[in-house]
């Protein structure tokens, strides 16, 4: 594989759809956000995305069944109290180097602009590095319109402090010289862990400004499940650390004859 | 060199051989496993693979003798109770960029499957980070089926507790697409050290499903002289990782006009 | 996006412009200073340049508006006594590996060579890692006649004492094998923060140079201005920071299925 | 520039002649070989090689002249006792990434190939981490001819422990598939800093086996004043270190709008 791909699975025909990114990152709260909309809102996988950009590896899931790396993107027809038609993007990783990062979210724009897609909403988390007594969702966009409508969904926006980093950011970035607007919708968490809490903020705040309805109290139950599993969590993260120490370039030094 | 090459030492029949993949990762634990294979059966090496995403340097052998960093394909004709062919390979390194991983990974399936290869076994090890006072193999598969048949040959498969990272994961993950199944045995080791223990437990799992005799003994005479190394090895690899903290680019900012 | 663009904003005649290089360096001292020159004199963007080897994120800018990555391209007509045309390039980022580097700053050469362009100066700090008393601007040049035309303009030039490392450095190695000339004037800055001084010491000794007349006071004011906001910019670092440890890659290792 | 390109300065004939690469590595042991190779025996430069896989800066010489990044071919005809032709490769600096170093060594084995080399002399430092009393010079070669040719010689061979990093090794690694032989000889350094002594070491042992006349003395002379730089030199590394802490892309997250 020497190019990103995409996999239709299935014909879709979609009316200037809502296009919503959320891949795994800080606190994965993004993710967790899309996931239980999809679950919820009975979504539609209909194309998959691999990359030779993606982590060189593969994710080991329930009695042991392997998992390739990948981005899945989904569709919703008529949705909410609006009938809007939405492509949702989730999946198990992100592209590692910069290069692919933008080949990789170059691919996705291509992809949902032929679908018509004129407004994107990308999710994620804002490490906080501490603890979050109470979960802000913070916003970013790509015009003062959007910024204002944010606003007026009680969304605080991010003064000039930083950066967006990895899909969620550059997918806006990219947006903006093809005429597409979006907006970042940005949990607090403190960013070690698989963050339920800062994933329903943003969850309230994404389905009051898209008029979509969504049981949240699911999301709470979802997320005493994660919090219960957290102890294991972090301890086959640090497993996952102590083993990534050995990269492939350096365990080649280990070599003898 | 711009691109992955695979050289075809001698033309070769066979008829939907298993390929065993096993190149150097965490204890060496495959390349053990693989390379007693290939000695106690006799396989014959039949094509070499290099690539540009190799790292950049050679190793010293035996004598002082340069051996450049390849690939190398091995066949078995009619092995086993089970008369099946097989290809194994094995090599002194793997990929060190993700695109270079895919690249080298998609190359090998490619070339493994005009030999009809239907069925994938990749060998690694499973870093602990502690002594291991009885190895488990550990297994993970592509299909339920084949989950069950490792389940039922005495491997225990892996919960989601994290990933395969490098060829030993990369190679099932793109066979996945391609309607190719495998598996991955992993023995548990330490991860510090060439760990014949855990080759050792990964060779009588594999033999046993594949219903192959290899001499274990054997390798258990490999594993003594190997655990006399061991201290050896250790101040070797001190010595690499001493040495390669000069790296090509770091040593520029020390050039003196 | 797989290849460094460069989007054309205004067609523009230019009479053998002198390009002026400032992407953001160690301090933002050649940035701060370009920035000034454009404000002063009014200089008027007609370029901007995206690469897919910048950093894959977007900046939050004021209000929290979206910024994608960019570096921009500015002209003056007939500046200065000499009555000079200029290019000035700014932006807020730099390529992110070698190869990236080398591709985007042979697209800016190939760019501003159109134009004319014969004679370039870059701006950048020099990290001393300690704090600057009397800001010295340091002088390095691609021959000596410019190394002469920059002491006579009290400019002191570096002896053999290592690289200029970036895109101020390797757009001069690169235009060397164009034929065109020029020079790099850095400014001392302790490298922790934006540095208003050494960007005034830099201003100064440029403005000499080019005999163009650019009110001092008022950076002098930005300065105050700057130094105001470093305690918060330094949080900000830190927090980002803090954040930027979980990249995309690492964070896939904490994936739980 | 987005390839490695090779241009030739002066049209030469060669016979069968000796390529002695000698790029920038630990202590620039090899480096100053050839360096004083070239001044005794008056080589002449024939070709440049530049790349976008060098890293990208410039270094600052003398007088603050700008020294871009690159690798230089130079020529002896009808040398020492033997009337040999030789091709010597010195340079500032060596590939950064894997896939740059293939792609420069092998365009440097292209270029050299053409001139009808069959014999490969690659010269390095072999970095011990502490002191080193007597120099030993190591070797290791791609056949046991040229290994018994090197052990009549006094040069001991490295036996199996570990690897050659970056040119010296690479050029010998993909020389080896073409049917060029080669060695490579190592003097132990501590690695520290430029070292003369190891690079005595080595130029004694080429010069016994190819037969070739050059004054060591002043090599002696040479090592003298690198002795006296090398508290400056060190001083000036640790500054290089700090300074190249922010590299272009830490340096954006340091970006206030």
């Amino acid at each position: 594989m020497k190019e990103t791909v995409i996999n239709l699975l299935n014909e879709v025909e979609l009316t200037e759809p809502i296009f919503i990114e959320a891949l795994p990152g800080i606190g994965h709260v993004g993710k967790l956000v899309a996931e239980h909309i999809i679950h919820e809102l009975e979504a539609t996988k209909f194309a998959e995305l691999y990359s030779p950009s993606f982590p060189p590896q593969v994710f080991v899931g329930e009695k042991g069944i392997i998992e390739p790396m990948k981005n899945e993107f989904y569709y919703l027809k008529s949705a909410g109290e609006d009938k809007k038609d939405y492509i949702i993007l989730i999946g198990n990783t992100q592209g590692l180097s910069a290069e692919g990062q933008y080949n990789i979210c170059g691919a996705i724009l291509d992809f949902v602009e032929k679908y018509g897609v004129k407004n994107i909403y990308t999710l994620g988390g804002l490490g906080t590095g501490q603890q979050v007594d109470k979960v802000q969702v913070l916003g970013a966009a790509t015009s003062e319109e959007l910024a204002d409508m944010l606003e007026e969904n009680n969304v605080k926006m991010r003064s000039a402090d930083g950066g967006i980093i990895g899909a969620s950011g550059l997918i806006l970035g990219l947006a903006i010289s093809r005429g597409i607007d979006g907006v970042c919708l940005m949990g607090e968490t403190p960013g070690y862990f698989i963050d339920a809490d800062a994933s329903k903020a943003v969850l309230i705040a994404l389905t009051k400004i898209l008029n979509l309805e969504v049981d949240v109290a699911k999301l709470e139950e979802r997320a005493e499940e994660t919090r219960k599993m957290i102890s294991k969590a972090q301890q086959m993260e640090q497993d996952m650390v102590d083993r990534s120490h050995i990269a492939p370039g350096e365990e080649d030094l280990r070599y003898i004859g």
